[in-house]
């Protein structure tokens, strides 16, 4: 039996962010059968067509063959502005360019966190609508929002709160389910 | 009688964007009363927390000083991915923190043009959001879609479309009358 | 001095629906410059352009006079699957409809309770975006979202919470303030 | 072979609308393995939740049981002030009430046809928000959106341009592959 690969990407690029204590805690609580695989995008450099003419950019090619490696790919981030961070949806911007882009048919998974009570409800379906397009295959239920997330993690980063341990370990019970459930759909 | 400053933001980097034509030519046909300014801000570094704690990066002050100074800004980009293009967003991200964020009560216009048919449909209506998270004051009407762009600009990014002209002289003269607006309502 | 008047529009037509008591909340907080009318909208037919053809119904034309006749609308209202109401988006359509529509320039507020955590926020955007088709002045902030309402008001419906009760009132002084503003701008 | 069941939904009520005839149309081009059956919604009332406690109303039954028989459903549907209409969203709000709603894992395709030149590209990504509270499996590819309608479909309805034709026949083809692609997800 193979280990599911799950590349994780977080929203933010902060050591502390709170998005990536709740992607750590995924990986976490992910079922024997899956590894999160926590990937740092901080070299990829903002879009610009005329740099693309002249060929992707080595951190750009680095990310979508990781990308196009994975069994999955989570998505963990914050809320900025009411939308997605400019940042990472630099990657998915730079990622969705040629016919061979690699999130086609992929499974996703998305939890949001936020220090408000929200918990990023605002940016999933801007997220979501994104992966639309990229043909990407966004796992729908169970949606996770970690609100007040700063009283759910300790200094170390590790969750506190019982109620989100229970949310997150089932989303990633149900994203081992939507791969098997894509594999068998794409045949 | 003081002449209105209007900033303008591209939202692609591409020196032959089909969006920095329809900025050009919104500055043309402005009234005579503005002025149109297009920023370069591709010098704003990828958004990060733990640099924001250090201070602000120059290129992040500089377009935030400049945004704060503008009577209004005129915002022309595409759609990538069926919404804001991360570079755009990410300059609006970093322009948004703080207290005193210059986007403030700002009025505000938007048009967008695309190749295909639709014009950038999806991203003005998330762009609007996050005008709406930072309190500026975005013009309702009239829209602006340029669809088929590539098709209403020549080689010297030029338009030759007479539809594409009226709609986006229309648009200016209606941001001027909206810049007043805002000016007696602001009291 | 002449008192302001609110038309209050409940998204939902049950008798106990956390948002008439959100709604009712409103009126009560209000400055006394401000009354609130809730209207009852029961009887507004399902939307049909062949019926608009031969004319407006009684109820639409209605319910049409009474937000022309309003110095604003509060909107409170509950999300249905993600989005707005059936019912509430169809009295929308209708009023929308004519070159003398009655939203245009109106000023407008709008708060949501849920008996979820996230207390409508996913429905506001999207009522937003209607709005802004209605060319109405939609109050920007501060935004409302009374999340776990069946547990901020009691059987009478009054509500037990200081948090919300603050909030609200704190929107409804803006919406005072808000009025204002947007009969200035109007000059 | 049994002939794949394709419930339609059109989002207007009126006799001559686009809609219609682009939901004809795509029951002519459909695969000869599936078939189109238009359902008239028009009975199914406003929603009020006092209501459904006491009992579906026969025609909100009637709806419910048809979609849940369905091998799918084709929507096509105007655009009303940007977003769903407010009929169209009301059996969707009926139908999504109780554990056995009807709409979990159904394939579904959306079309949007309108007489301005976007086609109804605002209201598409509403109406999949929608579908994804109901946890429908929205087709993803090939987006149809006919715009200018109004000269694409002569008085009888019939569609006398060879583009609308090709996209909507292609979307009939993709759903057929859908149909099975889900069909095998759901094992």
């Amino acid at each position: 039996m193979t280990t599911l690969d799950v590349l994780g990407l977080c929203g933010s690029l902060r050591k502390a962010s709170l998005n990536r204590h709740a992607m750590r805690l995924a990986g976490e609580l992910m079922p024997k059968t899956m590894q999160l695989d926590p990937y740092d995008w901080r070299e990829v450099p903002v879009f610009d067509g005329d740099v693309l003419a002249a060929g992707l950019p080595p951190a750009v090619a680095a990310v979508r063959e990781r990308i196009r490696r994975a069994d999955a790919v989570l998505i963990a981030t914050p809320e900025y502005n009411f939308s997605v961070p400019g940042g990472l949806k630099n990657v998915l911007d730079w990622t969705s360019r040629g016919d061979d882009q690699p999130w086609n048919g992929k499974p996703v998974a998305v939890l949001t966190a936020s220090p408000g009570p929200l918990g990023g409800a605002r940016v999933q379906y801007d997220l979501r609508k994104v992966m639309l397009y990229l043909n990407a295959m966004v796992l729908a239920k169970p949606e996770v929002f970690i609100g007040m997330a700063a009283t759910k993690f300790d200094a170390e980063g590790r969750c506190t709160d019982e109620g989100t341990r229970k949310f997150v370990g089932d989303q990633m019970v149900a994203l081992e389910r939507w791969i098997g459930a894509v594999q068998r759909m794409r045949g």
